[in-house]
């Protein structure tokens, strides 16, 4: 695996000047040469089912596909497009904080792949998943 | 494959008590038999790359898992828990609202299966994937 | 979408020519623009749980993979990698013959999107998924 | 995470027992408490592409959903139904014999989550992946 080519600063620049990103008020905690950390800060609109007060699906797979892609824009030098996305859902997530943690599955010379575990704040494993990105434009 | 046992109406009521799917300005345009048609208002804050200006792959995954759920929804009396979720993007989304076409594919006894697929108001494919949803609870 | 640029021969051709695919008994029942139909003869070394004698989800899997790779190889000259495949399994198969229907989602410049499900001799759904093909180098 | 409920000898015996795993010549390797090794013995007809000579990718997706399988029949007691799988291609596979490893994901009590890489001689990662399986009755 090559070494990341840019600063946690930098890449955290990128990642809140996405609105999306902004809104789910997303920021990294902590970029290594194999892991990125990337907490969530929840927000009411973010729930679900109304009575059960579950976050959405569609915010934990959002935050699995950023983990696992900004973990590649480490390496690559920025976010790259998303190719397809599989989230498995593990555990309902009450109201709260969450964090995912991105690793680097293989890095190729035209597509490469990434995963993402989201966490809730006592550790329990949310949700998971891996996807495609697309890295030929990025690595050129 | 069995008739529908909610109303459009109620089915409706359903979607938008729910905050996340209030957000993105869900409403279901049309229930069939076999489709159900969602469309979901554009907002800035769906932007991902400020620059690009599209739509984020989170917004895009998120009205896929709604319109396969509430068609399955439609088949067994409520939204039910997903299990995984895969989504391809197929092309970049402008700003501009969205719908989504969401079909069953196989209404199983513990697990059912459901795709969709999301155009943009020229009609453009822009994504699309499919699900496993836990139904057995609903079906009881 | 474009028209198909092979014969349904030629693309037989290439079909039995892979030793595997030649092990699965496939063969191309017919070719549309739309559409790829390819058998399967089932054989006793595709059954998995011995008691259960239902094929094995590895053989499922693989004629999946194959009527979307060649839906999508009917359109760009020839067989192109795959990326990633989803399968989704409905129904136990029992012994007997399969046929698979391939279906393009969205042919792209460098990864295109393909699907197919599969059906047993009383035409019930037995397994359907999709999968992301390169078809960068076949198209130049 | 549970202890194992079975020895590695008694779920080889259902490995191999079951025809086209045997077919595939698998074995297990080593069964720990974490993670299932299988190794799966490269024969003339598991060859995709007849001039680049090729494993098929519908017996990596087989090799990934068996070793994802049992490691969670290790702790469920029996190998258990695919819902459904993931199969990412990461690099070609020249001929010769590959091993999977397996891991759980998530042990749910009615759908669980295991995923596992497959590696070439020589180390190299070729395809990983990710399923769903049904886990409840095993359970019971």
């Amino acid at each position: 695996m090559p070494e990341n080519v840019v600063s946690v600063e930098k890449l955290n620049e990128r990642l809140v000047a996405n609105p999306f990103n902004a809104w789910m008020g997303l920021r990294i905690v902590e970029l290594t040469e194999e892991t990125i950390e990337i907490s969530l800060e929840w927000r009411e609109e973010m729930i679900s089912n109304p009575k059960a007060r579950v976050t959405h699906g569609g915010v934990l797979g959002a935050l699995i596909d950023v983990a696992a892609d900004f973990m590649i824009g480490a390496k690559v030098g920025a976010p790259v497009p998303t190719v397809d996305l599989r989230v498995d859902y593990h555990r309902a997530a009450a109201p709260g904080n969450l964090k995912a943690i991105g690793r680097i599955v293989r890095l190729g010379s035209t597509n490469s792949v990434a995963e993402a575990h989201v966490y809730d704040e006592e550790g329990r494993l949310i949700a998971s998943g891996r996807g495609v990105y697309f890295t030929a434009a990025a690595k050129k």
